[in-house]
């Protein structure tokens, strides 16, 4: 195998077959095909895509590089949720308590915040002692046990997807849709899973912000999972604005647990539970939404999934207190109000720039290697529509220091518009599934304005 | 400067200031810049092109990167001739010594044979002696005091160009006109010219084999040239069939010694003709081509280009009286004759087949570091159009073995096809300036058949 040849043929726009793909991806793990060629191998693939089968034996390659979750026989339905990445949006702290209270097994395996967008791992390390650093095994164990985990990316799992993606970080081969699918796949699908609901976020916070793009995402996720006996499903959901109320690790942790106790923001429940709802229905435990739905408001309303989030944490070493004591959580020095300069209606409050204005703050990171302040981030109530007068409260910052409070008073002048007119997105306006995509009707949809 | 973010402006189709060009060439010299994230802007370099400006900028960035023949206020006009590759292209060995007869000194750096084609240096080399690998103040003194010298591509030139070469070559990042350009370019900006000449090879035989593409590469060049104060003109010539009957590297020596006494083959003598009367003209020391052309024309019946290859050859470590005893130059022990299988006429002999029948022979190279042997290749007067009784000698093939002599008799068995009509390229077909392109009119071209 002349891996020139190879780049040459997937350069011109030709298929490679899937034993070259599996070839590439073990020599490339092997050393034996330097990072120079898989580079340019990665962006001829930005350039010409992957076919169906190239994309399948590529996350296949991946994923048999490494270890996995292996449930064996064990007849308990396992299923995950994966979002592609947003800002305020902790559903998956309070979809994986109530799901697990359901009968269902949730492994989950998260990431860290990257660019813009916040990380499930950062947000649960906010919890003083909260342990992700799990091993295969003693998530196994955990899972089996209780019903659920929520841990990091270990060693084991898909090392060429890691050295691949180290790769592309640094090659501007990161924006593809087959090779995003397959590195994001090839690490649930290490899950063990029987199902997965994928959260695409669509709207100017989202890392693909044409919603175009958006499905095609999805319908190469599903391509994938389906392919490997993993039911998989989509939700398209709104990232033109903010999830929920509060943005920053710490605060989005005390906003998940309110909502685990029903007192959640309405835009947030929505997406949390429609989520859920799929996971129910993939996981093959509940055919009728209406019901899932239910039944897992039920969780809440009995107090069962806050309880499965203290005994959750309290296994992985985290302080169980927290779901009735905030005040064990880290929680910043400098609190201020930040006030509507004029009156008129909130057009816009684009995520990306509350991201970056997080980062700012410190509590996200600019490089792999910055450390984080749990405590820092925005409260921001207002909505995009949302009618306001002068004076009012828009959004409350918590900061280290006064300078970094005043400075981010200063980048929410930028990033909280007031006009005339919002016209936000619809908070889950598609469903994609293997048979095609579904456009949610007007009453299933829910602005949260 | 971040080079991620270098790569991904080009991935997407923008381009890049002339000074990121210029940072990035030189931090690849000295190390600072990866071959990984070399290959992956390559690949988007193939992808996207390059604009004018990005160009000029990468060409001079590789110019600077060495070395440069320099001739300081030498008053003498330079010229050079530089040709895409072809099979049976002898037309520098005849060229260079014609017009350092007539006052225009030719600093000539060459090239080795690659894939199907040869090279000019392998040529010279069958010469007994001839040094090819010489210093550039070699070089230097040599065209001062004779008009004249052909060397190889030395270490001082241009080093970003041959590390951007090797890492190109194995990642699949050749076949990029701008790419292309620059790389040749550079190295013959770096000979110090007033003028230049491309030869442009178009048809079956040509790297570039789609004719649009050939002017593309031809008036990116020019662009190039021209930007720099060299004045630039292309011909387009046919590469459709072998230039002239010999084919291997003494053979072809011989055949250019047969040229420069008014002996060589019609189709060699008219496109040397055509590339040396714009060497003239480029040069400015002749405006109008038909006395150009009589001008070169008198360099062979008077002798004196002969004698000038006898003193070049002489002042390079040559034996300079091969010129007149072609029994100094090393003579294959297998000689036989191929002979038409059939009647018809000859409408095909693609000069890639009979180049890798050559490398077959052992007269090229597979790969850079095979050493060759120049006796070897074939004599192949027969040209497409020519009508052939069954029995008349097509060609001769010179060989080490009568093993070699019989696999290349297969070869001319696929690569000469006998059949209805023929319809070869014309012979120097357009003429490219920065003007334009002009085809030349039906009474320039010259058909060989």
């Amino acid at each position: 195998m002349l891996i020139p040849r190879l780049i040459e043929r997937k350069r011109d726009g030709l298929p490679l077959t899937g034993d070259e793909w599996r070839a590439l991806v073990k020599g490339y793990v092997a050393g034996q095909v330097p990072d120079y060629q898989m580079s340019a191998l990665a962006m001829a693939v930005v350039w010409r895509g992957l076919e169906p089968g190239e994309l399948a034996a590529l996350t296949e390659a991946m994923l048999g590089s490494g270890a996995a979750l292996d449930f064996g026989d064990w007849a308990t339905p396992r299923v995950d949720k994966h979002s592609i990445g947003g800002v305020g949006d902790k559903t998956s702290l309070l979809l994986a308590p109530m799901v697990a209270c359901l009968g269902v097994a949730v492994p989950m395996i998260s990431g860290r915040g990257l660019g813009h967008t916040g990380g499930t791992l950062d947000k649960l390390e906010a919890i003083p002692g909260f342990n992700t650093r799990l091993s295969l095994q003693e998530a196994m164990a955990q899972v089996r046990k209780l019903g659920v985990v929520m841990l990091g990316q270990t060693p084991e799992i898909c090392p060429a997807d890691r050295k691949l993606y180290s790769l592309r970080d640094v090659t501007g081969t990161v924006e593809s849709i087959p090779l995003i699918s397959a590195s994001i796949m090839s690490k649930k699908l290490a899950e063990g899973l029987s199902g997965l609901v994928l959260d695409i976020k669509t709207g100017s916070g989202a890392f693909i912000t044409d919603p175009a793009q958006s499905q095609v995402l999805a319908r190469t996720m599903i391509g994938i999972g389906e392919a490997h006996g993993c039911r998989t499903i989509a939700l398209l959901t709104a990232m033109d604005r903010p999830l929920g109320v509060a943005c920053g690790n710490a605060l989005e942790v005390i906003e998940s647990l309110e909502g685990l106790q029903g007192r959640g923001p309405a835009d947030m429940m929505e997406v949390t539970l429609a989520l859920a709802v799929e996971m129910l229905l993939v996981a093959g435990v509940e055919r009728d939404r209406a019901i899932a739905r239910r039944r897992l408001e039920e969780t809440i309303s009995s107090g069962q999934a806050l309880q499965m989030f203290a005994r959750m944490t309290e296994a992985q070493g985290g302080d169980p207190r927290v779901v009735s004591d905030y005040g064990r959580l880290p929680r910043a020095p400098v609190i201020i109000e930040y006030r509507a300069v004029q009156a008129g209606v909130v057009t816009d409050i684009p995520p990306r720039k509350i991201g970056h204005a997080i980062i700012a703050l410190g509590g996200g990171r600019s490089r792999t290697e910055d450390t984080i302040d749990p405590s820092v981030g925005f409260m921001i109530p207002a909505k995009p529509g949302d009618r306001v007068r002068r004076g009012d409260v828009l959004a409350v910052i918590h900061a280290r220091t006064d300078a970094d409070a005043e400075r981010a008073r200063t980048a929410l002048d930028e990033a909280i518009v007031i006009g005339d007119t919002a016209s936000p997105l619809p908070l889950v306006s598609h469903r994609v599934t293997a048979g095609g995509v579904e456009a949610l009707a007007p009453s299933a949809r829910l602005s949260s304005t």
